[in-house]
C-alpha cells in the first residue's frame, strides 16, 4: 500500500513530532523554537540521494538513521549538542507504507538515542529518485565552537577510533568482499562522536569529521587554518578488518585512508596540552590517536612505513585538487 | 559545460556565502550563528521537485526566487523577520554551468532585497530528478510568534492582496490560457508579506499562507483553532484577470479559492481590534479584505453570491477531507 503526502506527514511522522514541542504536532509549516541562552546554532544539512548515498535495497530505518548521525557528525565535529533537526522527503511517486514506517521508526530510535526532537519539514513526492534532505541544529556556548581553522605549527593530530571500516563495509555490503557484519555496522550506523565533541571544546584547535576520507579531510583543516601538516600513515589506527585487509600493502592503506564514511574526528592539540588527550579517551572510553603534526608553510605530507613520504596524488586523491 | 559537486561548490555558492557569516565562507560543514537576544527562532522547509513544482524550462534564477519566496511566505505568516537559509541541491548527473549560474543570481537578487544570507548545505548530483530543499531561519520576539491556531468565535477573517493569481498564472505559462503577464509574475515571484507579518504581530488571532489554497489554509485555521468557520465566497479579492476568469462563475470563482499558490496571509482579528487592520493596510500599502468570520462549533462553511452556502466537497477540494 503507498500513501500520499497528507497521509505520510499525519500517519508517519506526526508521531515523530511531539505536540509540546517546536514541531507543535506538526499543525504548523514552521516550528517555533527558543535557543538556549548564551549559546551559539550550529547548523549543518547534508542530503542522501537512492542509488548513490544508499542502496534501494537496504534497510528503511538503517538508511534514517545513517542520514541522521552523518549530520550529528558534523555537530559532533563542532562540539555541539545537538537539539532536533528538519527533515525534506522527496518521495517517488509511490512509496510504500511499510518502507515508510521502517524509516520512521528507525527516526524514532535515534531521536531517542540522542535526545532530539523532529522539528519539522516538507514531504514531496513525484521525484524519479527517492532523496532525503536533513538539516540538523545544535548548540554550543558562544564562542566555543570549533572549526577546521585554527591549527597551528605544533599542534598535535589525533584521530578517534579506527580508520576504514565505513569503506570496507560498504565493499562487503556491496558483495565485493567477504561478509564483514562489523564493517557493515560501520558504515550503516556510524556512531556521532558527540561526547568526545563536547570535551575537546576548549582543548581542540581544529576539528573536523572524517567523511570525504582521513586524509582529505587533514587537508582540509591545513587549506582552512592556513597550514601545512604531516601525517604518518603507519600510525592510522585500524581495526581488526582494517589490518587484515591493509596487510602493509600501502596501497591498500592509503584506500584505507582516502574512501571516508568513517565519521571520526580528527583534530588538533597544541602541543602543550596534548596530555590531556588521554584523559579524555579514558573519560569517553575511545581510542584517541597521534597521527601527524601541524607545520608551518603550505605544505601536506604523508609518510609511509618506512618513513618515506609518499605522492597520494598518484593514488587516487581526488580531494587534493578541488 | 557542467559542473561537479566541489566546483558548484566553489564556484556557485560560495560567492553567495561571504566570510564574515555564519557560513564561513562555507569552508565547514557546519555554520555558526548567535541568534538574537529575546528572541524564538522560526524554522521552515519547502522542497521543490523539477516536473512537480517547477517546470524544466523556466528561467533558474526565477526557480531560486520562488523557492526561496515560498519559504519567506512561511517565515511572513509567523511574523518572523528572515535571517538565513540553508539549501540541499540535488543535482542530476550533470548541470549545466550556465543554469546554475543563472540561479545563484537568483539567490543573489533576493537575499539583497530581504537582507538574509546563505547559511550552507549540501550539493550533490546523481538524481534522476532536480530537487531542491530549502530551510529557511527567521526570528520573533519570544513567545510573539504567530501561529494557525488561536482564532475565537466572533473573530474577523481577512486575506491580504488578491487571490487565484497564482493558479491562472501556471495556466498562462502551461499554455492552457492567453498569455497574462501580470499573473505569471505573481505565479513565479510572489511576494512574500514579510512586512504584512510584523504588523500583525500582536494583533492576528491565527495566521496562515495561502499556499494549498485558500480555503484548504482557511480550514487549517479551524482544525488548529478548534472553531468553526464561514467564508463569504463573494467578498473574496481578486485581481482583473481573476475577475475576469471568474466572471460570476460560482465553479470557477471556487476553483480560485481551492487553487493554492497565492502567497497571501490569510489571519483572524478580534472584532474589537479588527479596525486597525485598515490603518496596517494603508501602513504597508496592501489591501487587508474581510471575507468571513470565526464561529463556534466546528463547522466550516462557504456561502456564495447568493447567500446560499456552498458544498464545497463537490468542488475538488481535497484538503478538507484529509
Amino acid at each position: 500500500m503507498s500513501m500520499d503526502e497528507f497521509a505520510i506527514i499525519k500517519h508517519v511522522f506526526r508521531p515523530l513530532a511531539g505536540n509540546d514541542t517546536p514541531a507543535m504536532n506538526l499543525e504548523n509549516d514552521t516550528a517555533i523554537w527558543h535557543p538556549p541562552l548564551g549559546h551559539d546554532l550550529v547548523m549543518t544539512k547534508d542530503v542522501m540521494v537512492e542509488g548513490v548515498h544508499f542502496l534501494p535495497n537496504e534497510d528503511a530505518g538503517v538508511i534514517a538513521q545513517r542520514l541522521l548521525r552523518v549530520n550529528l557528525s558534523d555537530l559532533a565535529a563542532s562540539g555541539a549538542k545537538p537539539q532536533g533537526y528538519l527533515l525534506g522527503f522527496i518521495g517517488k511517486a509511490k512509496v510504500e507504507e511499510k518502507w515508510l514506517m521502517a524509516f520512521a521508526a528507525g527516526l524514532a530510535r535515534d531521536q531517542e538515542e540522542f535526545h532530539i526532537s523532529l522539528f519539522g519539514g516538507d514531504t514531496v513526492s513525484g521525484s524519479q529518485s527517492l532523496a532525503l534532505s536533513l538539516t540538523a541544529i545544535g548548540s554550543v556556548p558562544t564562542g566555543q565552537a570549533m572549526t577546521r581553522g585554527g591549527a597551528k605549527p605544533g599542534d598535535h593530530v589525533f584521530v578517534s577510533g579506527t580508520i576504514g571500516d565505513g569503506y570496507l563495509g560498504l565493499q562487503s555490503l556491496l558483495g565485493n568482499s567477504a561478509r564483514d557484519d562489523d564493517a557493515i555496522r560501520s558504515y550503516q550506523l556510524p556512531e556521532p562522536r558527540l561526547r568526545l565533541g563536547l570535551e575537546l571544546r576548549g582543548l581542540a584547535s581544529a576539528s573536523i569529521d572524517v567523511s570525504d576520507g582521513l586524509l582529505a579531510d587533514m587537508h582540509h583543516i591545513c587549506e582552512a587554518s592556513r597550514v601545512g601538516g604531516a601525517i604518518n600513515l603507519d600510525e592510522v589506527p585500524l581495526s581488526p578488518s582494517g589490518k587484515k585487509y591493509a596487510c602493509e600493502n600501502m596501497a591498500q592503506l592509503l584506500r584505507l585512508a582516502t574512501s571516508g564514511d568513517d565519521y571520526e574526528l580528527l583534530f588538533t592539540v597544541p602541543e602543550k596540552k596534548a596530555a590531556r588527550v588521554h584523559e579524555i579517551a579514558a573519560k569517553v572510553g575511545l581510542s584517541l590517536t597521534r597521527i601527524g603534526e601541524i607545520t608551518g608553510g603550505s605544505k601536506f605530507s604523508v609518510f609511509g612505513s618506512d618513513g618515506k613520504e609518499i605522492d597520494v596524488s598518484m593514488h587516487g586523491y581526488r580531494h587534493l585538487n578541488r
